[in-house]
C-alpha cells in the first residue's frame, strides 16, 4: 500500500505537549475564576440541527457555518459559538434554575479564511447569566473577565463598556434616522485605528450631513479615561432621550459596583465608540483590549435580551461574555505571563536490564502512590540514551537502581541540571521529593 | 418569526451542570493518573483529511465515519478515535521524543444507531507509548488503567490479557489454517456469554472439524484465575510454536511487572478467549470488564506495531489503551463510586435592595479574593425567592447584609441545612469559611 501523507487541513492545528500544558493551565485558571463566581459548567454537542444555528450570525457568519447532510440525510451544523446553543438549552430545559449562571469551555468551528492568528477550530470560554435584567448581572460578568485576566497574569488591559441606547442617543443627537445606526457604528468603531479625522471622512463619504458629523465628533470627545466624568457629559448632551438617560443611570450604577468588586479604575472605561455586533446585543456591550500586541479584542460580550425568544415565547433576559482562548494564549506566550512546567514527570526511573526492570517498576509504583509523577524508561538498555531522553523532556531527576542499590535497599538520585548525585535509602525517597521544589 | 423548536439530534447530548460536575471530576482524576505515569497531553483537530481516517476502521467502521465536503470542496471527516490521529502525529513530527508517551482526552463521533448507552458523540481517554517493543511499555499502560479505575473508586474489575500469538498458537494446535482465525476469535470471544457448548456449536456450524473443536475446547479450559498456572498449561500445549512460546515468555514477564506495580492478583488475568479487533492489534491485547452492571468492556487496548507505517516508512512499535468515559460514568453513577459536590458556590450573597447591592458585591469580592466560590444574587428583591434559589442549587450558606449589618461591619451567615444563623464581623468571615468543611 502506498503511504498516506501525514498532514493537517488548513486552519486546523495539533496541540503538541508543550502547547497543551500551557493550554490546560490557562483553561484551568479560567474555569477556577468562573467557579469562584458561581458559574455552573455546561457542554452542548458539536453537531446541532442546522435550523438551530442558521440565521443567527448575520450574512457573513452564515457562510462560515460548517454544515452537511448526515448519514440519515438530516441537515446538521457544527457549533459556531457557545451563545446560540445556550439559548437553545435555556428554552429546552425550563427546569433549570433561574437565574441561571453557566460557563462553557469548548471548541467552535468557522470556515474562515485561515490567516495569522485566525483558525477554523478554536476554543471559546463563555460565562453568562440568564433571567436577570438588573445591572448586577453585568457586574458579575465583568468581574469574571477582570479576575480571569488578572489570574492569567495580565497587567495591562482595559475593559471598554458602552450601551446600545447610548449609541441610539448619539444617533438622535445627530438628528439621524435609525438606518444610519449601522454605518455610524461601523465608522466610530474604528476611532482608535483611524482617528477622529478618519471617522469624519468616512461618515461624510457615507452620506452623513456636516451638521450630523459635527455633533458625532463632539460626542466622541467624551472618551475620557475617567468614566464618571464622561458619563456626566453624555448625560448632559444626550441624557434627555429617555432610554439613553436610563442607560446612563445603569452604567453609573455598574461603574460603582465594579469599584466594589475590587476592580481598579485603570482596568475599565466607558467608551462611546464601542459598538460590537449590533444584530445581537440589546443593552450593554463590552470588550477587552490590550495595547500590546496589536491583536484586537481578547474578550467580548454584552446583553442579549431577545436571542432566547427565537426558541421560546417566554421573554428571557441574558447577559454574558466570551474569552477567546487563542488570543489570550498568544499574549501569554509573548509576555511569558505564566510560568509553565517544562515536564510532567519529576523523575525518570532508569531501566538497566531485564533482570532489574521489576525493581524499576517497584520504584515507580512507590512514587506514584505518593503522588509524584514519574516514568519508567520502557525499554532496558544503555544509560546514555536514557539520560538523553530525560534531558530532552526536561525531567529534573533520574533514579538509578543497579544491583548494588538493590542489594542495600537504596536508589541513586541524579539531578540533571548539575549532574550531582546522592544515594538515598528507598524509605527516604518520598521525603526527598516532597522536600524538593 | 415562528419559533424554532429547541431540540437535539438523536444520539447527541447536552451535559447540564449536575452531569458536567461529575464528568469534569472523572476526567480530572484520569488526567492526574496519566500524568503520574509521565504521559504528556496531546490534542488533535476535530476535522481531518478524509484519507487520513478512511480505511482504518474496517468495513463496519467505515460506514460510521462522519464525512462531508467542506466549503473548499475538500473531503473531510470527523475524528473517529484517538489512535489513528496519534499515528498521523507520530509520522508528521519526527522531532517528538522517542519513546513518546502521550495521553489524549477528546470526543469522537460515530454515526452509529443510537441505543441505550450508545451515543454518536462520546469521549475517549487514551494513553499510548510509541517507539517501544519491550513489555515494560505494556506494564506502564496497564498500570495506568488499574490506577485510574482505583482512583475512580472501582473495587471490582478485571483486566483480561491475551496475546495475538497465543491465538495463532491455538489455531496451529487445532491444525487450522490462518483463514480460520477470524471465525475462531469471533466465537471464543463469546465464551463468557454462551459457554463452552455454545462455542462448540458455533465452531461446528462454521465448518470447524470435530478434532479441531476438541483441541480448541481443551485449550479454553486454561482460563484459570491464577494466570501463572494458566501460562504453564499454555506453554506446555502450544508453547512449541515459536512465536507463541515467545509470547508466553512476554506475558509471564508482564505478570511479574504488574505485581511490582502494586496491582493485586484479583485485578488482572490471562484470558485465552480475549481477541478484540484483530485488524488492528499485532501483539498483546487487553480489556477491562466489570461483573456489574452488564455493559461490556470499560477499557480496551493492545499493541499495534504496524498502524503508524500507513503514514511513514519507518517501522514504529506502539501500545496503548482507551478508557470509555461514558461507560465509566454509567458505572460510577450506578454504584455512587464518587462523592460529587451538589453545588459550586459555597455561599449566596443576598441582594436586598438597590441601596445595598454595592455592599453585597463587596462581600463577594472579599470571598473570591480568598478562594471561596460564591455568587451575588444578581437582582435586588424578595428574600424568600433568593433563599429558594439557594435551596434549589444546594448552596450551603446564605449571607445577609442589611442596613444594621452594614452599620456595624458584620454579616449574617445562615446555614440552609438547619436554618441556624450567626452574625459575624466581616473580618472573621474568611476564617469562618476556611474552618467550615
Amino acid at each position: 500500500m502506498s503511504l498516506i501523507e501525514p498532514r493537517l487541513l488548513k486552519g486546523f492545528r495539533d496541540f503538541l505537549p508543550e502547547d497543551m500544558i500551557l493550554r490546560q493551565k490557562v483553561i484551568s485558571i479560567i474555569r477556577n475564576v468562573f467557579e469562584l463566581h458561581g458559574f455552573l459548567p455546561l457542554e452542548t454537542p458539536t453537531l446541532e440541527h442546522l435550523d438551530i444555528l442558521s440565521g443567527k450570525y448575520g450574512e457573513e457568519g452564515e457562510k462560515l457555518i460548517y454544515k452537511f447532510k448526515d448519514q440519515g440525510e438530516r441537515d446538521v451544523a457544527m457549533r459556531y459559538d457557545l451563545t446560540v446553543p445556550l439559548a437553545r438549552v435555556i428554552a429546552q430545559y425550563p427546569e433549570l434554575p433561574r437565574p441561571f449562571r453557566r460557563y462553557q469551555i469548548q471548541p467552535v468551528w468557522r470556515a474562515d479564511k485561515p490567516q495569522k492568528g485566525r483558525f477554523r477550530e478554536f476554543y471559546q470560554c463563555d460565562c453568562d447569566i440568564i433571567g436577570v435584567e438588573d445591572i448586577t448581572a453585568e457586574t458579575e460578568i465583568i468581574s469574571s473577565v477582570h479576575d480571569s485576566l488578572k489570574a492569567l497574569g495580565f497587567q495591562k488591559f482595559c475593559i471598554k463598556i458602552n450601551h446600545r441606547e447610548v449609541l441610539n442617543g448619539l444617533l438622535a443627537y445627530a438628528g439621524l434616522e435609525q438606518n444610519f445606526l449601522l454605518p455610524l457604528c461601523r465608522s466610530i468603531d474604528k476611532l482608535d485605528k483611524i482617528g477622529p479625522d478618519g471617522v469624519k471622512d468616512e461618515l461624510i463619504q457615507n452620506g452623513f450631513s456636516n451638521a450630523a458629523v459635527a455633533r458625532i465628533l463632539e460626542m466622541l470627545q467624551v472618551n475620557d479615561p475617567v468614566s464618571a466624568f464622561a458619563m456626566d457629559l453624555v448625560s448632559e448632551k444626550i441624557g434627555k432621550f429617555v432610554k439613553t438617560g436610563s442607560a446612563v443611570l445603569q452604567l453609573r450604577k455598574l461603574f460603582g459596583y465594579l469599584k466594589e468588586s475590587g476592580i481598579a479604575d485603570e482596568y475599565y472605561k466607558f467608551d462611546i465608540s464601542l459598538a460590537r455586533g449590533l444584530d445581537y446585543y440589546t443593552g450593554t456591550v463590552f470588550e477587552t483590549v490590550v495595547s500590546e500586541p496589536k491583536i484586537g479584542s481578547i474578550t467580548g460580550g454584552g446583553r442579549y435580551d431577545e436571542l432566547i425568544s427565537i426558541f421560546t415565547k417566554e421573554k428571557i433576559p441574558a447577559v454574558g461574555t466570551s474569552l477567546g482562548l487563542e488570543r489570550l494564549i498568544e499574549v501569554i506566550k509573548i509576555f511569558e505571563l505564566l510560568p509553565v512546567p517544562s515536564s510532567v514527570s519529576k523523575a525518570l526511573i532508569v531501566n538497566f536490564s531485564e533482570e532489574t526492570t521489576g525493581y524499576a517498576v517497584g520504584v515507580g509504583q512507590l512514587l506514584r502512590a505518593n503522588g509524584i509523577p514519574c516514568e519508567i524508561y520502557p525499554e532496558p538498555g544503555k544509560l546514555q540514551k536514557q539520560f538523553k531522553y530525560a534531558d530532552k523532556l526536561h525531567i529534573p531527576y533520574v533514579l538509578i537502581r543497579g544491583s548494588e542499590e538493590i542489594a542495600d535497599g537504596s536508589v541513586v538520585v541524579k539531578k540533571l541540571a548539575d549532574g550531582s548525585q546522592n544515594r538515598i535509602p528507598l524509605e527516604n525517597l518520598i521525603e526527598f521529593f516532597k522536600s524538593t521544589p
